[in-house]
């Protein structure tokens, strides 16, 4: 099986899950959050899927559960509670960024207001750490303690990494290990937690679980920076963003942030207020002509070449599942959109 | 020992492991975001406690577990997983009410902004999630694991009153059983899980530990009828807030649905806008003459009953915190503030 025939096997069977997981889940007085839930999870009123996201961090887990031990059943509960517990920070990302769109629909709060999207957020919370614990049952209690541990220590990671997000927002400058510090939380945190919890599901040891770990932070890494490249240097086309949309929304992802520490002729081009459409596609190149698109691509595949030397390391003989997941690293680094 | 001298050895333990817990999580690069929270928890900069909530959750935890076992440190993470809770929701309620003020200092949204704020919650729900699953630590993965699921089940109920309660302020009028629904969400079910999670932690079997959830329920049915009753005809010079603020701030509160429901004179007044200080005296006045205040008294008296007659039930033969339980039953439901 190739990586495509996994995924056309195990993306609907996480979706059925996740559905199957909210409808188990009494609402009684309250069908109108049930509905702010499924409409954040990206399925319509009558239950088909509308366009949510591409569950890469459950189908992550399931692969490396597969590819510790040729089954993916036990490590189903972990892979949707992160699926819940990254669309529960969605919700409540959107109303900090302000986001009045994700996916081409109407955000959460922009729809049922702040305070009832905050609400349904923390709901969603609560039903990723229900989830969580159902590892009980496929696993044991022992690995569902720690699982679950992890997965808060996770939660806390991200909080910070989201709380350096917001507070870099009225800085003028940000330095670029600060920054690679917040996306670790940011992001690449709860990826490292998705390839972990499929070995620690599938009864691994404390050092494979680790690199497990080392291999889904790289990926993390190397993902949001693709993600900031994408967001200078992407086509428009096929991201379905406006050219440079980071540089319009003045966003301090990494190209920009090279750019403003090395480059004098892009600070002066960064302290025009405001930024046109126009005057994008000069940006992007000054930045490309003084290094950071190079340092960006670099970076990117130091983490890259880091998580294929790991996976090397982890599966040196590989089953269907490792030899996809090698696949999916591959793809994951090197899409355009 | 009397309720006095549990509650003078008690709460200094429960503030001291709260303290602890805090601190030994690495917040590194974002001490502010520590700050946020060590803010809502009542401790000024210096660690100091600085007017926070009353702990009585979290004291209920202990008394339960001691009555049931005559020791309470089994039960400790659980009781300082719900004050952590407790502190999370008012974190979120403060910005979905746009209250400016708790305690008398500036809620936190007001102190460091909305999106802040949210975050800042999220953290102190990721850390009461890890400190309950440290039950594992003081009873055994099993109890730890039933406890954790009860928990956030506890989480959602609390997310479907708060959802109600929202929803409620743009209504004209709620229907008295949608209200006692909304506050057994909102305010009952999590003491329903205090007194619930201490015979947990004691080892008690699941008939005991129903009647314990019951108990608790009553009990935070009550107080929050009570609540009411203060917000409408208690004394201002006690509670701190000004007379009769529920009328002045227009929340629908049991007094104000029973007036709305069964008194067409209170229905006039009600319409009136704005509601004046002077006017809420006449107001409140209005709500005792139609019966409302009687009303709202039996129905306090009912569940404070119950409470009562269900705590016989569970303690036949009293030892020092289940003596202490009654008492604090009996002070909770008589307060005045």
């Amino acid at each position: 099986m190739t990586l495509n025939d996994l995924q056309s096997q195990l993306i609907p069977q996480i979706e059925a899950s996740l559905k199957a997981k909210i409808n188990a889940f009494d609402f009684n007085h309250t069908n109108q959050l049930k509905r702010m839930i499924t409409y954040q999870m990206g399925w319509s009123a009558d239950g088909a899927h509308d366009g949510g996201g591409k569950r890469i961090r459950p189908f992550l887990s399931l692969l490396c559960a597969g590819a510790c031990k040729d089954q993916i059943e036990m490590a189903m509960p972990a892979a949707m509670a992160i699926e819940f517990l990254h669309n529960f920070t969605l919700i409540h990302d959107d109303i900090q960024d302000k986001s009045p769109l994700r996916h081409g629909k109407p955000t959460l709060w922009k729809k049922w207001g702040i305070a009832q999207a905050i609400n349904a957020g923390d709901a969603l919370f609560a039903i990723a750490q229900m989830t969580i614990l159902k590892l009980a049952d496929t696993t044991n209690e022992h690995i569902c303690n720690l699982a679950a541990s992890e997965f808060n220590q996770v939660c806390l990671h991200l909080t910070q990494g989201q709380y350096l997000d917001i507070a870099f927002e009225s800085l003028d400058n940000v330095d670029i290990k600060t920054y690679l510090n917040m996306i670790e939380g940011k992001t690449a945190a709860l990826i490292a937690f998705s390839t972990h919890v499929g070995g620690l599901a599938a009864g691994q040891t404390k050092d494979f679980l680790d690199l497990l770990s080392a291999y889904g932070k790289c990926l993390g890494m190397a993902f949001q920076i693709q993600d900031d490249f994408l967001g200078v240097w992407g086509d428009p086309l096929v991201t379905g963003k406006s050219t440079a949309s980071d540089l319009l929304t003045r966003k301090k992802s990494l190209p920009i942030l090279y750019g403003l520490e090395n480059c004098p002729e892009f600070q002066d081009q960064w302290q025009k207020v405001p930024i046109t459409a126009e005057y994008v596609l000069e940006m992007a190149k000054t930045l490309e002509i003084c290094g950071a698109k190079k340092y960006v691509v670099t970076k990117a595949k130091e983490y890259t070449g880091r998580a294929f030397e790991i996976l090397g390391q982890l599966f040196p003989k590989r089953n269907t599942y490792a030899v996809a997941l090698k696949e999916l690293t591959h793809d994951l680094l090197n899409r355009n959109a």
